[in-house]
């Protein structure tokens, strides 16, 4: 096994350059070009080894793709198109050189999909792999997308299912779970854990229905449904209701899981990466139209504060919708 | 004392917000507006502790200045003004709070001279205490400054004086050395150490007496004078001289190195964070005169691709100048 100590810094620097554009390489900073009308977005996540990812549990393909995907998902969360992304990378001296390249072989599939180069970032030894992505992308200042931006009367929108990914970790943690699901269901779920797909294709669709000028409120769902929701309603001062029965889950779910178990993994799962967007009743109706399948208007922004989970079948009690919850189910 | 754990994370954002401006705070990504006609630029540094930082021999207010200006210097050496930075930190969870508040106190501190906003960033949990800067920057595309654009007969730019860095990094790791310096000698040495400045101030300068089109090609000197010549040829396709004695030192070094030692230092020592900068004879010259003190002419581009340091008064014989010299010197 060749390690990071082998080839040392400048041997691996030279390894992962094919992964870059040749004309971003050997300056000091790489140079990017904005069109003229937009604004920057900027996103960094950090992520380390044993608190985010493990080798136990994910494949070094696997951790570069999810962490692509999750600063493409924050930029899709503000409506911007991707520009590039920086990697800033700690790595152990004796951490094999396969497993770096096998990273940004992940990254990249991911990033090809949406044209987004890797537009250089820092490698430094490290005792401990850690990985820092700063994405940034462009937006019309019209077009921006803001947690705070919702206003009573809303619809709320779900650009897919929930609840996937979570289901997905679940069947590669326990492999004895979901007897009763066919191969390509438990494939799918575990595909949407180890492969999530940024909602970037929303974008377009979204710019097509909103032809006069209109602000919408939204975020990504990686942290959960619940979480999305209640931090939109507390950025933009308003309370929410979701229909219990209008939230989108997995077919597969229906094989395997109960109503409760399913809507808590929906609602606090997280790495669903969908969007959650509010905006007009009627503007809502054609986007959901024109997006594929899992999109749904889930609920509608209301007056005062509280966030309520409503079954109109009333086979279920109302419920009040809390962070804590999500703790409580998954976090502890 | 208060530790990183006893807060949490979003205990910890609290505290951390009031570095950086309030409207940026609370959505998925930053948004920045940038100048229609520039280009962005892009550059991150990963620094960990016990490897690019110690608290033993640095505050965290130093940590911090330093990690800020090393970026907003990388920014100087490709021509751009500063946007804004985003901030990674992986924390242990025994961390004290004290400490980060000091360590965004220094790079706020660095940041406030150049008027630039810490538009963001990550906060996670890591085994070692972990910071990484991603910088970004506009310059109009005429005014790039590349590695790549050194032709034969430029003058050799440097905007102040080398060595000085390495040397207080010395008087620090040996306080019994530098005898005959006076405490304001000292003093003004460790500063140079402990809190480089990048020569962002250098930028209108040079827009002001370059007046027709020109490519000018430059680096900063982080890694030491040496390697900011060799990589600025390398980069070019070109040689170069230098003239040992048109190398500006600090004026302490008369009193307490001999010639060959003080070279080195300039050479070698690296963190000057001073820039370096090739272009025709006539527009350094004029340059060089509206630059501070210890802004030089240090040598010319040649052909070929060697680098020569030469002494006009023949007291030391012509050297060639490699980068496995500097590691011989401080490196190994």
């Amino acid at each position: 096994m060749t390690t990071v100590k082998d080839i040392g810094e400048q041997g691996l620097l030279a390894k992962l350059q094919r992964f870059c554009p040749p004309e971003i390489i050997g300056d000091d900073a790489a140079v990017l070009v904005t069109a003229p009308d937009q604004s920057l977005v900027v996103t960094t996540d950090v992520l380390v080894d044993g608190v985010h990812f493990s080798n136990l549990t994910t494949s070094p393909e696997d951790a570069g793709w999810r962490a692509a995907a999750a600063n493409l998902s924050d930029l899709a969360a503000m409506g911007a198109f991707p520009l590039g992304i920086a990697v800033g990378l700690g790595l152990p001296g004796d951490l094999s050189v396969n497993w770096v390249e096998s990273l940004y072989q992940g990254m990249t599939e991911c990033l090809q999909k949406y044209n987004t180069p890797i537009v250089g970032g820092d490698v430094v030894r490290s005792p401990v792999t850690t990985l820092a992505i700063t994405a940034f992308g462009q937006v019309h200042p019209s077009q921006i997308i803001r947690r705070s931006a919702a206003v009573v009367g809303d619809a709320i929108v779900v650009t897919g299912v929930h609840g996937a990914s979570h289901a997905g970790l679940q069947l590669l943690l326990h492999p004895e779970l979901g007897q009763n699901l066919s191969d390509e269901q438990k494939t799918a779920l575990i595909g949407a854990h180890q492969r999530p797909q940024p909602r970037l294709d929303v974008l377009p669709i979204l710019e097509k229905i909103i032809t006069s000028p209109m602000s919408i409120a939204g975020m990504d769902s990686s942290d959960g449904l619940a979480d999305a929701v209640i931090q939109i309603c507390r950025a933009s001062s308003v309370g929410a209701v979701l229909e219990f029965r209008e939230i989108s889950l997995p077919t597969a779910f229906n094989n395997w899981l109960t109503p409760e178990q399913a809507l808590q993994y929906a609602l606090y799962g997280g790495e669903d990466f969908e969007l959650v967007l509010c905006l007009p009743q009627k503007s809502a109706s054609a986007f959901v139209k024109h997006l594929g399948e899992g999109a749904a208007i889930v609920g509608r922004i209301t007056p005062g504060s509280t966030i309520l989970l409503h079954d109109e079948q009333k086979k279920f009690p109302d419920q009040v919708l809390t962070l804590s919850q999500g703790f409580q189910h998954f976090k502890s």
